[in-house]
Order: C-alpha cells, then structure tokens, then sequence
C-alpha cells in the first residue's frame, strides 16, 4: 500500500522540523536553480513547505543574467573587473531596476501563487541594509559593501507569517545606490538574525578536496579548515567569496551554513531533512 | 534519487497542511490501534506530528480489555446488557483507575517520548465533563450521558501547545462518578471546541453498503442518507451509535467525521493527507 | 518677537491634528510635485510631519515620464488610445521596472532620509492588489483593474509606525502582471482601508465650474453634483477619471477627497492645517 | 452582635493576605487529614480560600491505605524494607491507578465541588517529574528519586487560575514508571517554583524537642539546628525524611517550611492566618 | 479552641467571596460612618477588604460639615432652600476645596495607611463628571445634575488595582464648577459601571414599614413596591431622594443596592458577608 | 502666500518633535503663567500640543497667591522666616484645599477644555510623594522635603495618554500632610520619571553673569558652573533652590534642565521648538 509508504515518510521528517520549528533559514537564492522553470517552481514549493511546518526562510536573491539581458538591450556592454561588474551609475539604475522591479517581485508572486504569503524588499526599505563604497578590488563604481543591517522589519514579517523576499540593493550615507553581491548580503542578514542556517543554492555539488574528482566532495568541515582549504588553493576561484561569506555568518553566530547544489530538485528541503545532506556543510 | 521522491511527498502534502493549520481534530483512539504495538507506535508519530505542522489533535481514548483485565484479577465478572456494561460502584472505581490512571498515562507518557507534549486529563479535571445518568438502555449503574462539557481547559492547552489526551470519566451532579461511552464522549468535545475533523479509529474498514461485500465500502456520505441507513438496516450493530455520534457531532457544527480502519499504519495521517481518504466519511 | 509667532503656528494646527490622529490619509503622488526637486522635498517632509503627529499617509505613487524615458531608450515607441497606454508584454516589464525597482524606491529612501520609516510595496506584495485585464477602453493589453484590495500589510505597517509606498502594479489570477491607473489604486485603497481622506496632488488648481475663469475655482462639492458636472461636461478631460475616483472612494466610506495642486510648496498641509483648504474638496 | 465579630475576624486576616497575595504555597496533602472525611472536606476549603484571597496553591498528595486496600483485593502482600514499599512492576500499576486515577480525581472534584477550579496531574504531564532509580535504600525496585521538575503546566495552571493536584508518579528515561515518596516531590515542586511556603499536613503535632514531653513542641527552627537535631537524634524516625524535605526546599529557595497536625481543623489556614502557627516551622 | 473558630469565620465568607469577585461595589460614603473616628477606620479596613478578596470599591463621598465648618470660618452663613444648599460662586469654591482638598484626600490617606492604593478624584478629573445646571429645586446657584459619566479612568484603576475615591464635584458645559449631590454621583457611576451593588452608608437603620415602630424595618423591596411606597408617603423626607438614586442605579443596570446604617461597625461587610444583610435591599 | 510659510513653520518643526517623541517633559508650572490669563491659555495650549506631537509632558504647581488669599480672608496672616512660609496645623489644611481643591483642579479642566485629558493628584494619590519634615531652615512646622517618589500612577498615566497634574503636598510616615516646594517637588518627580526636561517656569528672563546687565543672560551652563556660581555669589537669592533643584535633577538623571522666562507667550514650546532656546539651560 503505496499511500502507506507517503505517511511513513511525513512521519521520518518529524525529528527534523522538531529541530527546526521557529529557527530561522537565510536562503541565497540564485543560479539555475532560478532560471531553470521546474526548479524555480520546487524551490517556492520548499519555501512554502519551510514555512507550513513553522521554519522561517528568508530569501536572499541575485539576478545576474536578466541583468546582463537588459544592459544589452539598452546597448551597454557590461564590464567586468576580476569578475566584478563595474558599476557607473547608469548601470546601477539598471540593476535596481531589474533586481527590485522584475526579479524580486517574480519570486514574491510565484511564492503566493504557491499558497505563501511573500514580500519583497529591497535594502532601502525600512533601513534594512545600508552600504558604503567597496574599494577592496579597486574603485568598480557604485558597488558597495554591507555598512548596517537593521532587522527589525524582516522579524516583523517573521512573526506575521510572511517570508520575506530580499534583492541586493542598498542606500549609501552618500545617498547613492549600492549594489552588494547577494552571497554577502545573505551572509550578513543570516549573521544579524542569528539564523540557524544559511543555505546557498549554486550550480555546483559542493566543495571538493581534489576538484574533478566526484568521490572528493566534502560533506562537512569547520571554519578553520576551510580557511586552511581557501590559503591552500583546494578552494579558488568563485567558490573562495562564497565561503568567505559562510565563515563570516558563522563567526557572527549562524549554526550552519550549507553550500548545495541548486540544480537537484528540492535541493533545499534533501539538506534539511536528510542526515548527510547534499553538499558541503560548513561549521564552527 | 530516492531523497528526491521523499521530498516531493512532503511537498504533495503541502495543500492538506495549509487546509488544516489552527484546526482541531479530535481523535477517538481505541481498538486494535491501541492494543498492537506497532499501530499504537504510529498513532503517537501522526498525533505529533500533526501537531507539528499546525493542527491540534485531541484525543479521547477508550479502554475496554484493560478494564477487563482488572476486574478479572480481582474476580470480578464483566457484566454487560445489550453490550452496555453493568456499572456498579465498585466496578465504576476499577473504570476509573483503568482508564485514568493506567490508559490515560500510557498514551501521555508515549506522546511525550514522541516529542509531543501531552498533558492527561480526566472529564473531573476543570470540570470538563459532567455526566448525568443514562437509562435509555435500563439502568445499567453508573453508566452516564454528557451533560456538559467545558471546553476552557482543552481551549488553554490547545494555545500552549499541549496535545489534551481525555478519559471519558465524569462526575454527576449527585457526586457520582460516570462512565460514558468513549465514541459519545469524543463526538460531544468534537461539538463543542468546533472542531474540523472527528475521526473514530476502529477495527472496521468503514461502513458497507452491503455488508460481507468488500466492494460497498461506503467512501462518503451526508447525514440524512447516514440516518436512512441506520433506519433501513444498512447501517446495525456497533456501528450505528458510532454512526450517530457522527451526526450528533456534525449538527454542533464539526466539519467532517471519519469512521477509520485503525488497523492500517499511519491511518489517521491517510485520512488527512489523501484526497479519497480510507474509510468513510460523514459530512452534512 | 517672531519665534513666538511660529510658537502660534503650531498651536494653530492643533485642533487639526487633534481632529486627524490615528486617521489614514491615502496619498496620490504624481505630476510636478514628483519631477520638481523643491516640491518633491516639501512633499517628502510633509509625509514624515503627518506621521510625527499621529496621523498615517500612505503613498500611492505614479511614473510616467520615466516610463516613457525608458521605453525610449529601449527604442519602444510608447502607444496610446484615447490617453491610455498600450501595454503589451515588454512595455509591462518596462513599466513594472521603472514603477517598482526606480521611482518607488527612490521615494522609500527620500523619505527614510528625512526621518521617516518607509517600505515600498508593489501591489503584488503580499497579495496587495489583484487585477484583472479592463476591457473598457477595448484591448489595451496588460491594462487592469482592481479586483481586490487585501490591506492586511498596510494595516500590519501602520501600526508599526512605517509609511506604505505603493506601486500601481499587480498580479491577475491569470498569473500575468498589470498596470493599473494609480488614480484608480489610490482611490481602491483609500476605500479599503477607510481612509479620512484622499489626497490627489495634481498639476492643476483643482476643478473649475468655467474652465478659463481662475474665480470660478470650486472649493467643495458633493458626489451629486460632481456626477451632474461630469455628465454636463463642467468636468470633462482628464478630470473625469479623477473626480470618478473620487466618488467611487466617497462610496466605499472615505470622508473626504481632495484634488489638490501639488505645484504648490506642501500643498498637501495647506489641504489638512487650514480650513478652507487650497483645491477642491469632494465630500459625500 | 456577634456578626459584627464576625467581620472583625476577616478583618484581622487582611495583613495576612496582603502578605501572601500571588505567592505560591505547595500543600502536601496526607495522613488523616485525607482518610477523615470532616478533616478532608475543610483542606478542601482552605485551598478554596486561599485561592480566592490570591495565594496559590499546588496539592501533592500521597495514598498508602488505598494503594494497600487494592494490593490486598489482588492478594498481593505489600512489602516493605526499612518502611520503604518493594515496588515490582505490578505493585507500581497498582500504585500509579490508584493515585492517580482514584486519590487524584477525588481530591480534584471534591475542591471543584467546593467552588474551585482543580485539574489532577501525575508528574508524566507535561513531563512534570521525572524520575530515576532511587538505590540509596538497596534496589527496592520501580522506586524513584526526583531527577527534573518542570514547571511550566504547573505555572500555566496558577495563571489561569486552577489548583494544580500533583500525584507523585513519574516516568524515567528509561521509559520505566516510578513511585517517589510525596514528601520529597512536594519538595522538590516546591523548590522549583521558589514557593513562598512548603506545608506538610502530618498526623503529629509537630516536631518536639523531648518527644514525650508535650511542652516541648519546637515552634520554629532553623536548618542548621534542624540538621543538629538530626545528627543528635533528637530529631528521629519518621520525622527525618520529612526535616530533610524542607531543608532541602529551603535552600532551593522557599520561604518557610511547616510541619503541621493535619488532624487539627483548618490547620492549613491557622498556620497561615496566626503569627505563631501550630506547629513547627523551619526556615533558613 | 477559638482560632479554629476564627477559620471557620472566614471559611463562611468563600461562597460570597466567590459570588462577588471582579464585581464593582459603589460606596456612598457620609454621614457617622465618616465622622466618627472608630466607624472611620472600619469603612477603611473594610474597603481594603474588599480589594483584597478580589471586589473592587469605588467611593464616592460627602463632606457636608466640614463644608459648613469653614464657611463658618469664613463668615459665610450656610442657605438651605427646602434641604437644598443655595450654592453661590463664593460657596462654590469652599465646597470645592473642602470636598476636593480635605475629605477627598483624607479618605485617600487613610486607604493607603490601611494597605490599601486609593486615588482620589474630582468628577474634573479626566472628564469623568460633567454637570448641567439643576432647576428642579428651583434657581439654587451651582448646583448641578450628572449630565454625564465617562467610566474610561475609573476602569482604568479598577483594572491597576487602585481603589477610586470620587469628590461630587463637576464641571458644566459652561465652564462653571457644580455640587451634585453625593448620592445622586454614586448612583450615576454605580449605573455606568453596571456595578454589582450600590451600597449607601447612612445614619438610619434602613426603610420602615411604620417608622417609629423598629420592628417594621424592610429588609428588601423592590423598585415597584419602592415607588409605591413614595408615593404613598411610607418612605419620605431625606430617604426619597436616597431611594430615587436607588432604583434609578437599579434601571441602569445594578444587580442590588443597600441602604445601611453606617453607625454599625464594618456594616458594609455584614450587608455583604451575611444572606440577610441588616439594612434594607431595593432590588429590581 | 502666508499659509506656505506656516507650512514651513510646523516642518521646521519636525526634527525637534522626532528627538523628543515619547519624552517626559516635567514642567513646574507657577508664577506670572499661572495668574495671567492669557499667559496661562497659552500653557494649556502648549501642554496639549506636547502630547499630541508625542511628548508626555508632567505638571508640578505652585499656588501661593492664593494661599494667602484664602489666609487673609480667614484672617490667618501669612508667617514667612526667611522666605519659608510658617506652616502649622491650620495653615497647611488651607494649603492643602487651596492648591489640591482649587488651583489643581482649574488647571486639570482648563486642559480638558483644550482638548486634553488630565488628571489631578496630590502626592498623597497612590503615595505618590512621600515627605519627611524638613528642618534644614529651622522648624517651621509641617514643611516637608520628599522621602520617596512612587512613578507607578504617573507611568500609568502617561501610558494611557493622560496628562498628570501634581500639587506638592505628601503625606509622611508620621501621618501628618507636609507642603514641600514645589521646585523640588518638580525635580524629584522628574529625577525618578528619568524625564529627559525640566522645565521651570519663572518670572524671570533667566540667571543673568551679571545681575543688572540684561546682555549678561547665560544660555547654558554646566552643573559645575552652576555650583560655582552659587558659591561665588553669581547666582543668589530665589535663585539658588531652582538651580539646586535643577542640579539634583540633572543628577538623577534628567538630560536638560530650563529655567525660562514663564512671561513670555509659549515659552515653553520655544524652549523646546528653537534650538538656542529663550532662558537659561543647566546640563551635566
């Protein structure tokens, strides 16, 4: 008896939501995970589920390629240093633009179509995040790094059920407009919460020992061997920022923090409720 | 990957959950999923985790073959008229020990094991229920009717997020303490908190059109067609008091009642979380 | 001594505020009082003062010009019918960008500089606004109007002190995002909610019974004789659909409209702190 | 006029309810204060009225003769080593219903039926007590020490204004069920809730510095001189669990310990009601 | 043994106790009960009698001889037109103060020195009186009627547990400053605050059938045999606007009200802790 | 256009009302502010004001004249020794009955009348000010100085938006009413309130470098200065126990302390609503 078997499995998640009930999970939300139509879709039914059974996500959100897409179309070619995009003011309007006025409320609306109830923000709303002018790879332009993180508003829609939907754009003291990479706005929200879990969703399967070999993937480590890992080289390249960012919410006081491969459906809810998890778990 | 399957069933559950958040159930537990060890395991994980997930079970529990199983020791012979019990004085105290003090805290202490946080009450405890006594069927002792019921205490515990596990003891105006009848006992708390579900666990697959024809499982239907069956003998034996709390409970205002088959694993989740259902639903 | 002549000033608006606390004032925002920098700054100081004195504006803002200014650069040439904008789906994304992700933030944050608490909001936050497509003026494509008002998150934002900003965009069952007139949002909202007033900041001096004649300004008048104007053509133009928000407003229990010449330095003051006040007043 | 008397008696009682208000008395309930029915019906009585002049009491109560009585019904011998009863499996299933499915729900409906709001709870409620076993006197089988108490039911209960009543049963992490002397979890709960007063109800008149010499009634002692006493023997038999309970809620932080002549009428309120009491209190 | 019996007193006071608790008594406080030191102190110690069993008092008081003691003083001769004090502007102010700044916060002192936490308060206060002026006795100067009462502040220390002491002094429409007279306050305020009971301390034993004959004291009527007896002439002089304030508290929604000797120590506890009572009772 | 600028007066407003929006203002009211009739409108204006902006002002007053006035006529002659007003038995009753009868009450109704809602109390309401007689001047009988300060009424008060309005008078522990001063009264109260302003309503401009020079008024201080001014003879006379009070106030914790000139019309709100103020301002 098949149905049977359905319950059984409700039942297995019990220990986890237990576990989890009224704790806090920052997701950084990007990559496949939200182009692609049928993981976007299992990723809001994740969402929708979390907060059902009484978890909190808070949702971090990038929005690179739609970006890129409306750059071109107003004929500006998007400049890259080192991988960052420099940012002259024209190109800012029209990340914010994208960003808080297209990205953001997709993910708001595909969430309350799926039985949620979502909002989205952008760092300017309420003084959530203020920013200051990142000159650490060189003056980019307007990209900035996390100043301030007021959380007041995000508890507010923590204790009235709604899941809060954040793009990456932020008010300088200057009053320009920052843009801030949304691995580090997640990183920093989580930290300011006090969040159980930082999740970030990424195209790939996790952190390995020995890239390119499949059967190296690291399912844990602590914070100092990371670091280790990072001034060894094992780590490099994109994936060095992104574990940056998870040591940096750990030191300020999130549990865990998980970096999964967002191509695997319910990719989310496999490292909550699984023992092993997917990908690479980083610790204190 | 069968991970994923496992998260697309608790995803698929997603709409039961929704439907039923803040609800309560209330749940006549009894029969053989209550004596089988592996039925009762599985009846503590689905009450606990329903309460996890944001509906409230109350359970009324029976006990009849412990009860037996105590007045045989002190050579007492059961006596029943029309399958009513003879309560007399000295048999109405083994009742009460029985159920209150034996059955009752088994079911508490397991809830708890589970991770539930049950607290046992009594129909003496903050006067929830009184009794009057019965003689629609002779006079049968200390058999009793309900003449009230106070929901106040169960109301308390519901908001502190207690699971309330109810003996059907309760004290008469004259100071006498009364057995009812488990399944009127639920049906009239069922009434009285307002509640969404009743669902009776019992050792029958639900009610039949044709009874000893496997194929007439009745899936679902209104009380006047429910009264017309007991009337025309579809519906006889143990069933139609049971068949009538159900209509009793739904004219006070509960949405729907369910006749389930205890004996099949995780039974009241399948009830909830399926859209047929196993057993037989009444509704108005 | 002139600083007690201010002292009297404020004294002056007592009665005023006094009479308007913990009252909801529903703010269109739009025209020059949204380009001209001076006035936009008075209009910025004016929504943080009602709010210091217990007095709660929401903000219902348009975006014409930057709509426009965009397509333009995106080599749409914008389309419209008898005044009304084609909206097919580029020109949607478009206008959701520049409505949502531009001008909405660019009044958060101008408001929290000047010592407000302000979160934007696009109508598909938190289930706001729905829409479906009006047909009125024939096929405009992604045109709306609003079908329903849900002010659970104004009210839950009011009472937390923050001042609502919201963008007159919105969700339609059909899953598709429209554009409504912010005229038509504003006035939806202020019956939704309530409101004391609604306060329209145009371009003009309010409604004249002889267009021409700057005498023949009328100061108030009431919904009858507002519909016999409109069908007798005194309000004509462009005015039409105002004064038909207006009234529609009045009907859902809003105490008083008032179209209003935002070119004038904190028109919005003048409107509420004298008695005459400087537009025209709609009243039931 | 002897009403007038009357009235000065309540008055004379008004400094001792201003001091006492919203403090917590744990009362354990014993001896023949319980099994005398005059004596009975006035505890319940007092605990009435100490509730409603806004003092709080929390009954732990106790049950040998009856646990006795049924043993004997089920030609089962009690067992005692060194006055502490061998408690195999089946004696602690006597045990456990008779407290608390029998002495329990009679002390709770009777203050019921006294004006009172009482619920009955065993300390497997809402993981009330939990216990572990206790060797210190040889293996006497399922009895047990206190290893936690939480408060948390019995908090909510003052709250909303019921009179907890405690049956000294609890669950051991090993899922066994034990009995704990009541002395010792009336102390423990006690201790726990930082409880203004500890009163034993005890069948002596209190404790005596040369037993035998009925001048010799000690009025108040302090531990120290309390576990002298002890040590002398002065202090002896029966008496020393007892003398230790209440030194052992002392230094968890009661106020004052009294033991007292449950077979005096009222005793309850004269210890409370008279600056001398009637029999002997220790305090720090 | 004679503090037994002292328990057994305040064991009688329970079902009165439990009867009466969050009910609101409204006291008229004068005559002996107010000059005579003993009866003094026993309204005080009764009044915090009441707070402390959970009733909550309101008094409103009189002060007629030491109004005239220092209009005495003052040379001013006291008027009296048909009982009525001819209040002039002068005689306003004494009342006043006298009322207000003596008798007021004596009471208020008392209460306190008591255990008690009294405030007291004009019918200014808060706006808690306002008065018209009364020509029912003709042109009396300022002396005024209850135009209206609002309850908010009373309720407010109800709720804080203070004990409100009410001066009959009000403000008029028209800025003037009027004397009501005591009982007619007490029964507006006992009919605004649906008190329980409205209890008057006066210096006569109650109502007599045939006055003269001290056998023929009522010990309860209702308001249509009251009247009767008004119009009749059985009850006249000073007792009918005392029994006019009476069943004009009774029509507004009070359960009882009392008129009792106040020369009879603690005779508010014995019109309450007693079934018969020892004034007259003018129920509906 | 005029109503622009008064526009432009109430923003100007605005950074003034956020600093100080949920602050404790204590004003000691007194002086010429209190006896001339529009001077005193003028502070029931601005008292108003301060609430309905969200300042919680504070009333402390004095009410000399009109002692003596009620002194005179009762042919009692005012006794001062030093400028400390003789206080026997029968002088303090009239004190009492004149500020706590009579002035108290005038100002509570004048607010009321403005739109306000206010409460009168005497230190003796809720022991709100305890006294001690104070013989720093030698004996002057039932002259007091403050013991204890209770802010639970005021704190009410100030919670449920009503404006407190103290007389200084107390009650001491040796059951006699004492007069305290009503500076001190003032800056105890704000002291204990951990109000963020005193402000001391005078007839004086402020404290002057040079008494005599009307350019050598001094706009702020610091408490040493002040100290030393004292010493130094700079400041004198009347002076010396207001700036005393203020330090002690300041002390306690009070942020800002101001001497202000009470003559000039809304010289409270200048106070606050200008930055360099109007009087003199004593600061830590």
């Amino acid at each position: 008896m098949e149905t049977i078997e359905k319950a059984n499995i409700l039942i297995e998640a019990l220990p986890y939501i237990e576990n989890f009930r009224g704790k806090i999970f920052v997701v950084k939300y990007g990559g496949n995970a939200m182009t692609d139509e049928r993981l976007k879709h299992m990723v809001m039914e994740d969402l929708v589920f979390l907060k059902l059974v009484g978890i909190n996500p808070v949702v971090v959100h990038g929005g690179g390629p739609e970006i890129n897409d409306l750059l071109g179309k107003l004929g500006k070619k998007p400049k890259f240093v080192n991988g960052f995009r420099m940012t002259d003011k024209e190109t800012m309007e029209v990340v914010e633009m994208v960003l808080t006025g297209k990205v953001n409320k997709e993910i708001v609306s595909y969430i309350n179509r799926c039985g949620g109830k979502a909002i989205g923000l952008s760092g300017k709303d309420g003084g959530l995040v203020t920013a200051d002018k990142d000159l650490s790879n060189g003056d980019l332009g307007l990209v900035g790094y996390v100043k301030s993180v007021n959380t007041e508003v995000i508890q507010l829609f923590i204790k009235e059920d709604y899941i809060p939907v954040i793009s990456p754009v932020a008010i300088g003291e200057d009053g320009e407009t920052y843009n801030i990479n949304a691995d580090t706005v997640a990183g920093e929200i989580a930290g300011s919460l006090g969040a159980e879990k930082l999740i970030m969703l990424t195209d790939v399967e996790g952190i390995y020992k020995d890239y390119g070999n499949k059967d190296s993937l690291i399912s844990s480590l602590d914070i100092k061997t990371a670091l280790d890992y990072v001034n060894e080289g094992v780590i490099d390249g994109g994936m060095i920022p992104k574990v940056l960012c998870c040591i940096n919410a750990i030191k300020k006081g999130v549990k865990k923090t998980h970096i999964t491969d967002g191509r695997i459906p319910h990719s989310m809810l496999l490292e909550i409720f699984t023992d092993s998890g997917i990908g690479t778990v980083i610790v204190r």
